[in-house]
């Protein structure tokens, strides 16, 4: 099996990209970075664009003055000490509220994640601007493809693309860069019916590639000040996605879910 | 601040290194590995090792048919589908046993990391080994301490060490290269009160930074055939830990969990 293992990994930082807003070319400016900072992308290569500048660029941005708290919203508001305009919006991105606590709401996003807020964001947006929120892409599945594509066409490679963000954890402390939208390659690996290390058959492996590959790149994608919204991961082994695949397989079927 | 950004991060897998035993010495064997593979440490470079091979030069093997379980493992067996011995060597790492269905037992281990299994495992021991079982080493930490300490003094940098396993996620599928030990690190950043892209104070960025170079290294860490149980990572930013530090700032407190 081709594997990392012989060579190693290379996580490669993508310098030089601007600011973003809303409508502006990111697959453009992330050729143009790329092209800049003399980084020729290989067959295989992912790209790891972080979803702050994918929600960005996609318009994502909501102001709250404008919003009209509900009665659900004021009321959960009250319960996690929250401002009831960013609740009306975590609840317009939630198919679920699960835990809510004072500073906390633990939600499920429409899409199927579980991460906190729905993935609604008051941070890093412009100075001035603490009127606004971030709101996660509308399909990050669909972000992820429309990269690969122009990039694709662009640099005539194989890509992967994953959209990362750093969500929290049940059990541990920390954030952790993890896969929200993928395109080009499965999400998961499946090692069930390849032989260990003694030729016996792996009865039960899958690994959250896509997630692994995600918090690598987050090792050099900044949140703060320095600013670097997209890297290169060189090396990883990932298997082919069906089509345009996505992020299904990475995440647990409600029904199979114990901590609901 | 010193940043992997301005230069990127590699994960550089450790070859050649053979099957362990108890008993068996490691760290040497890993500085020998090294240096046969020509790869030279840096200072603050991370070595990352697979529990399974810190278990098994630990003696944390144990054979089944020596097992008499008790009552309350014949239950949990019964409800989880599972061999009462490997339960009642569940019971005996688990601090909590936090769910129970068919196929599954999601436990508290004594460390406080919260797993199937209490990571008691029955893959990848040798063959004609069916009857054995290996459980996490006794104390991560001091493991990762001890590798730390040898592979210091032999090479004279200054270097940190994971323990990391496999673990899997409670809304995802697929398990993620996670940190279990720490030594020569903190195994959380925290970013609290650094300004971000435009000068404000980050209010509550804590990343768990050993988490994602666990992952990282797990792209190149083999759980199969390839057999590569330790690799290299180098570039990743990380704060030097108060004295021994550990693994505990990554864990969850108890009293904070929504999801017990």
């Amino acid at each position: 099996m081709s594997q990392a293992g012989a060579t190693g990994l290379s996580v490669l930082p993508i310098p030089g990209l601007p600011l973003f807003a809303a409508g502006d070319d990111l697959a453009g400016a992330i050729a143009d970075a790329l092209t800049t900072a003399s980084i020729t992308l290989r067959d295989r290569d992912v790209l790891v664009v972080a979803q702050k500048v994918v929600s960005k660029v996609e318009g994502r941005t909501r102001s709250l003055s404008g919003i009209r708290p509900g009665p659900s919203a004021i009321e959960v508001a009250a319960r996690a000490k929250k401002d009831p305009a960013v609740v009306e919006l975590v609840e317009g991105e939630a198919q679920a509220l699960m835990r809510v606590a004072p500073g906390v709401i633990i939600a499920r996003h429409r899409t199927g994640h579980v991460l906190a807020n729905a993935g609604v964001d008051a941070s890093n947006l412009a100075p001035g601007n603490h009127d606004s929120v971030l709101l996660w892409p509308e399909d990050p599945d669909a972000s992820a493809r429309s990269l690969r594509a122009r990039l694709e066409a662009r640099f005539g490679v194989r890509l992967a693309v994953i959209v990362g963000d750093s969500l929290g954890r049940a059990w541990r402390m920390g954030t952790m860069g993890t896969a929200i939208g993928v395109a080009g390659m499965r999400p998961v690996r499946d090692r069930r019916g390849e032989p260990d290390l003694f030729g016996r058959v792996l009865e039960a492996t899958i690994i959250g590639v896509a997630d692994e590959i995600a918090a690598a790149a987050s090792l050099v994608i900044g949140e703060g000040a320095e600013g670097t919204p997209a890297a290169i991961v060189r090396g990883a082994y990932y298997e082919d996605a069906d089509g345009d695949g996505g992020i299904g397989e990475l995440l647990r079927p409600i029904e199979q879910d114990l901590f609901q």
